[in-house]
Formats: structure tokens, sequence, C-alpha cells
């Protein structure tokens, strides 16, 4: 069974593909990586997506980006399979998260009712006639039925795939949000804990485009000619999402250009730039460590992954942070760094094809383990 | 297999809930209808369902009306089974059309691509936890995928349980829109022709609410006493859309309260209300009645169900228009007309669970059939 996962991130910078061969039908068959491609939105579309997710628009606009995803997965799809010669009858089936617009889940007033809400562009069943295979897609909702918080997902892929009876383990992802998973040693899913931790390059690369138009601080190379400002580091430590308890889970409606200038408007004095980078890589970097003193385990072995990764300052500043944990590379473990989450969209996909649940209750705060995902048929 | 079909239609009126029993798994299943029932939508709904369609709004607004009709949908759920008695357990799938928030099947320019789009709100997720049935949705997409128009799709029950060898038949529907399925005796299914005629209830009832303060012309009367104004109706019959080659849909995006003030603004004086509402049923009037003369067959028996069928007045003007015509009520075949669409997406639904084909190329316009709709579990 050949799945192709299809990730498209809060960062916004495009579409992850990663086809996976899982070897039996079981709650967690062996797999390995066919191919793994990368293609990045084009400035018009993230432009598209940032005035959909924050301005006041015409309906119409949500409903042609919908489709326009679906038509676009679909060419990419096309040029995936060309770029590394497979057989379209190769592939059994695709599992795609869908570009997130909103993410509120917890219960909010609209008009009578208390309700939480997600919403991921890209319609399924579109996918499915264009593509000829069966779609996956809207994994998130149905935990978030159950009370949960639609957040993390990848929790049973790192169960599956991570857990181990000798060491505690912590799988750390830095993508827009940062995120971790907590694996005691021989632990069972009840035990377990996944949870965001608060900003992961969001903060990071809104300023390096707003103050120094560059899409991202290059291994952090401009944070580390700053200084740190405590007067702001004190303001943003003061976070009431950083020590929240978990399961808890954030996005780009908390943290974004404008919660930037807000904190920023605080400070009577202007502020170097360099020192603003520096101060909230800093902010990020304790953010991370922070969660995993208070609700984990500092003495664990982490195993990073995401974009966030490669900014060699901010792995830095962690590293002093938690000295007591060993820090390795998610690729030690054969998975690519970037492409861990189209993967385990790609496991879910699975697990939904097996009417398999892929929820994990503890970590998203759902009442019950649930099936994940509808399905559209080619 | 006991399937519950809730339609809500283009009227914003409420939601129509059908529980329908299909006994055996065929093509063509003999059925029998267990329950029915209306539930209105609250004014503040209808508002906020206007305004999102019509207005410029925060993309949370429509997150959070997605999963808000989902809790409605399932809160008249309980409420429905409460009413009739009956036992969840005998509930086995629901099928839900979701609420048409903006509909254009035609290629549409969207960044780099033309692409067509529909958009129907109400999360299946959703509703299949809160249920705990599984629930088909998204039933237009995939037709408009294969450059179909994604509507009509009551066509397949249409034939399926109407189509009769020995007399030519035309189903009317006259919801916000109006819609015909040709069923010329002895036909298969690349033989019969299904669309939309133009407008149905849609504009006599923003005349009725703009000019007179009610939600619609009771039996007709308030037109019955006005008189056609010959210039207003010229302009109205220059409509490109009712002599337009059929396959073709429309929806509330052509036909509006802003169409009509448009159409009313090219008229140098002022027209009487009461003439107003006199012209545009009879533009209503003629409108079906082109349709059914031109691409289908005016010497018929047309069955009549939808809302519109009550607005007396409009039925005379149709009767006199087709005088060959034999009218039926769809009643008289057991079907009550006001949850005719309602259970033929029950239908839809039991030919998804059933991996068959629900649309009908050849009223849609799409390169060939295909299963329809999204399924998610409970």
């Amino acid at each position: 069974m050949n799945i192709l996962g299809i990730m498209t991130g809060t960062s916004l910078d495009g579409i992850d593909y990663a086809l996976v061969n899982f070897q039996e039908v079981s709650s967690k068959p062996t797999f390995s990586l066919i191919a793994t491609h990368f293609f990045e939105y084009t400035e018009a579309l993230k432009n598209k997506i940032r005035g959909i997710i924050s301005e006041s628009l015409p309906i119409s606009e949500f409903s042609q980006f919908n489709f326009y995803l679906s038509y676009l997965f679909n060419e990419k799809y096309q040029e995936f399979l060309d770029l590394y010669s497979i057989n379209p009858i190769d592939i059994d089936c695709i599992a795609t998260h869908g570009q997130t617009i909103w993410h509120n889940p917890n219960n909010t007033s609209f008009l009578d009712k208390q309700i939480p809400s997600t919403l991921q562009a890209g319609n399924i069943s579109i996918l499915a006639k264009l593509t000829g295979k069966p779609v996956v897609g809207d994994f998130r909702s149905g935990d978030i039925a159950l009370g949960g918080q639609g957040a993390p997902l990848v929790t049973i892929f790192d169960y599956d795939y991570f857990h181990n009876n000798n060491e505690d383990r912590i799988l750390l992802n830095i993508g827009g949000i940062s995120n971790i998973t907590y694996l005691p040693k021989n632990s069972n899913l009840s035990q377990i804990l996944a949870f965001d931790c608060g900003p992961g390059n969001i903060l990071i690369d809104a300023i390096a485009s707003e103050y120094f138009s560059v899409a991202f601080d290059k291994n952090g190379a401009i944070a580390k000619n700053g200084n740190i400002n405590h007067q702001l580091l004190d303001i943003l430590l003061n976070d009431d999402f950083i020590s929240k308890l978990p399961p808890k889970s954030t996005g780009r409606e908390k943290y974004n250009k404008y919660s930037i200038e807000k904190v920023l408007s605080l400070i009577p004095y202007q502020i170097g730039k360099e020192d603003i980078l520096r101060t909230f890589t800093e902010f990020t970097a304790t953010a991370i460590a922070k969660n995993i003193i208070q609700f984990a385990n500092p003495h664990s072995t982490i195993i990073a992954s995401g974009g966030g990764r490669s900014n060699m300052f901010l792995m830095e500043l962690l590293h002093n942070k938690l000295p007591q944990a060993k820090f390795n590379n998610i690729e030690d473990y054969g998975i690519p760094s970037d492409f861990k989450e189209a993967i385990a969209f790609a496991y879910l996909g699975h697990l939904r094809l097996n009417n398999m649940p892929g929820n994990v209750p503890f970590a998203t705060g759902a009442s019950h383990s649930t099936i994940l995902g509808a399905i559209a048929l080619p």
C-alpha cells in the first residue's frame, strides 16, 4: 500500500509530498520512504493565503481558493510522479492535511451556541477526481467534535515509531509553531504527552521579513549579532500560552506580525532591529525549553525536526537551556526532517483506510479515540 | 438500510429531514418514507447566512458557521428522533447536502488558473462524531471536477423513480431556483435532460420581503392584483440564462435583491409595487414555460414539487402558458413535495455507500459518471 502524504503547514511556504510504502495492514506497519519533494508556493499564492487568513473578504475568495489548492495539488502530483518516474498505478491513496485557514478549538460564541471550529482548504472530492485516487482529508474536525484540540495529530505516528523501552524521548518539531511529543520509556498511549509549545519560526520569520526583507534568518546569523532586550523579553515571557497546562494548541491567530507590533508598542523607546530579532529568538527557545522542563523531562533524548531546526543559533540556545538533554536529528532514525509531517499524514491516511483510530485523546484532550478523516473516491 | 437525508436549500428557510428506508442494495431499490420534518432557521441564522453569502467578512465567520451548522443539524437530529420515536440504532447513515454558500461551476480566473468552485457549509466529520453515524456530504464537487455544473443532482433519483415507458414526463421543482428533469418515454440516462430554468421563488420572495414586509406572496394574491409592466418584463426576458442551452445551473449569485434593484433602475419611472411583483411573477412563470417549450416537450405530464408550488397564481400562469401539458402533484406518486430533495439526497447517500455513480453526465455536463460524496465515520 503506497500512500502519498501531502502537508501544507502553518508556515505557508509550500507543499510537502511524501510517498510512503506501508508493508502490512496493521496498526504499526513497517514503512519505507519511496520519494519526497517540496514544491514552494508562489509569492502571489502566499500573499493570497495571508489575505484570506487575515482580511475581510467575500466568501467567493475562499471558495475559489479551496478548489484552487486541489487543482494545484494535482498539478504538482503529476510533476512529482514525473520527477521520480513513478507509475500512477503504484499510488494507492492520497492523504492531505489541507492548508489551515482558521483553527480555534476552544468554544467561542456564534449565534446561540458556544462552538469550536477549524478550517482546512483543499477540497478532497476535487483532488480524488483529478488524480484518479481515493483521497483522505479533514483529519482535525473529528477530534474537535469530541472536545479535543484537533492537534497535535502526529502523536500516534510519534508513538508507534519512536517510543522506546530504554529511554525517555521527546520529539521536537519546529515549524511555524513548535510542538513536542513526550514519550516516557515503556509508556502506553495514555502516558504520553503531545502539545504545542508556542512559536516556532513564525515570529522569527515575520521579523526577518518585516525588518530585514529576507524570508528567514539564515542560520540565525542576524539574531546572533543582536543583544537581548530584557524589558521586551520579560513582556514576551509573560505569555499565558507558554505556561498553560497541556493539552494545548495554538497558531497564526495568536502569533503573527500584529502580535509582534503590539508587544513592541509597549516599549517606550526604539529597539535596534537586530536586538528585536535576538530577543524573539531567545523567547522562542525559552518557550520550548520551559515547556520541556515543566511538562516533560529535560533529561530526555530530544529528536528534533522541522524547518526551524536549520536556525543554528536557535538550536544553540536550546542546547544551552537544556544541558542534560541528548540532542539527536530525526534523520538518525531514517526520517528526513522536512517531511516528517507529510509522512505522519500518510500514516493517518493508512489508519483511516483501515478504520483505525488516529487521535491520541491524552494528547488532544478528546473524550475518546476515534477514526479521523473523510474519504472521497476517484 | 435507513438513511436520513438532510437538505438545506438556496431559499435559506431551514432544514428538511427525510428518513428513508431502502429495501435492497441495488441501483434502484424499493424505498419507503419513515418520517419527514422541517426545522425553520431562526431569523438570526438566516441573516447570518445572508451576510456570509453577500458581505466581506473575516474567514473565521465561515469557519464557525461551517461547524455551527453541524452542531445545529445534530441538535435537530435528536429532536427529530424524539418527535417520531425513532430509535437511534435504526439510523444507518446520514446524507447531507450542506448549505450552499457559493456555487460557480464556470471557469473563473483565480491567480494563475481558470477554475470553478462550489462551497457547502456543514462539516461532515463533526456531524458524524456528534450523531454517532456515518455521514456522506460534499456531493457537488466531484461532478464539477469532471467539468460538470455540479447540478442538478436529483436527476438520478428522478430517472430511477419517475421515468415511464408510456408517457413523457417532466419533474418541475420550484425552490429558490426552478429546475426540471425531462424524462422522454422509454429513455435511457443519456436521453434525459435536467437543468435549472431560472428563478423559482427567489425573486418573488425578495420583492415580497422588500416591498411588502412578508416572507412570501401567499397564494400569489398580491401579484394577482397587480398589472404586468411590459417594459420591465421585456428587460427581464432579455435574460441570457433563460434561453441558454442546457446543461446549465444558476443560483443566488445571479438572482438576488441586487439584481432586482439593478433591473428596476433601468426603468425611468416608479412602478407600483404590486405591478413589480406581478411582473416578476410573470417573468418566473415565463422562464419556466420557455425552457419546457424550447428544451423539453410541452405535451408532457408535468410533476410539480417545491415550495413555489404553493404560489397558486404562479401555477395558474404556468397552466396557461403550457395548455397541452397534464399537471400532476408529486404527492400523487407518494412523495411529499417539500421533502423531495431531502429524499433524493438520501438516495445519493445510498448510492455513495454502495460505490455507485450519482451524477448524470448528460444533465450536469460532466465528462463521465462518477461516485459522488465524501464519507466521514462516527
